[in-house]
């Protein structure tokens, strides 16, 4: 099993946690669950795939929601900013995931074709926690 | 966005379910929530890639411990059984999961190379809620 844990960054709470890894001969397993990996019990999840090659997505924060970003295959770059500091996260591994707080700007760009997204939600959608344009995001981190 | 709900199976309470799929040219989005599509909130997800495509996994069951397995990319064959009947369900797309309940001797098998399978738990790693042969799983549903 490889080493797991949290990295913390440097901006605000974001974290690159990484997840134990079981190499099997039947194949290789990934699990990560609430309290130990997981900041928050999940009640959505999305999947996106088949996403073109130069395409961005996210471009937004949420009011209250916590997120989980993992790449199940091929590889994305996630970018987090709050509003000072902005970071790149290159995810291609399905054995680590970017965990997003409150009140984190969020892009995800340089999708591989075969790339498929998984992203884990603490709470059912709500389309009042998002904030989609990015000055009303600098006035609600106060900058 | 397609049409969406539970397909019951004529095994037990295991059911296909159907996720909301919204097709983007940004790239396709599958997204599920407890309570409308997921019938409980997980506490624990994996993941296995890389499988051999002759290999089979599973060949247990949970006492208590409810799964949704959703195939994420490439395909497989999740087998189902109830001590009295047996269904397969070939899960080849994103788009749909298969709730298993306890008690309910699960198998996979079939995978393509490509194959990735995330399977989502209702409870945290608990190897006393594991049944793993199949003589005491035909004893715990009287059989």
């Amino acid at each position: 099993m490889k080493e797991t844990g949290i990295v913390k960054s440097s901006l605000g709470s974001v974290r690159l946690i990484n997840f134990p890894l079981i190499p099997d001969p039947r194949g290789n397993l990934v699990f990560a669950e609430y309290d130990r990996h997981l900041p928050f019990a999940p009640k959505r999840f999305f999947v996106t795939y088949d996403v073109p090659e130069n395409s961005v997505r996210g471009e937004h924060a949420h009011k209250k929601l916590e997120q989980l970003i993992v790449c199940l295959k091929g590889s994305l770059t996630v970018t987090v900013e709050d509003g000072c500091a902005k970071e790149d996260y290159l995810l291609d591994s399905p054995d680590k995931g970017v965990y997003i707080p409150p009140l984190i700007w969020g892009v995800q760009s340089g999708h591989s074709k075969d790339c498929v997204m998984l992203v884990l939600a603490s709470d059912v959608y709500d389309e009042s926690g998002y904030i989609r344009n990015y000055a009303d995001f600098l006035a609600h981190v106060g900058k």
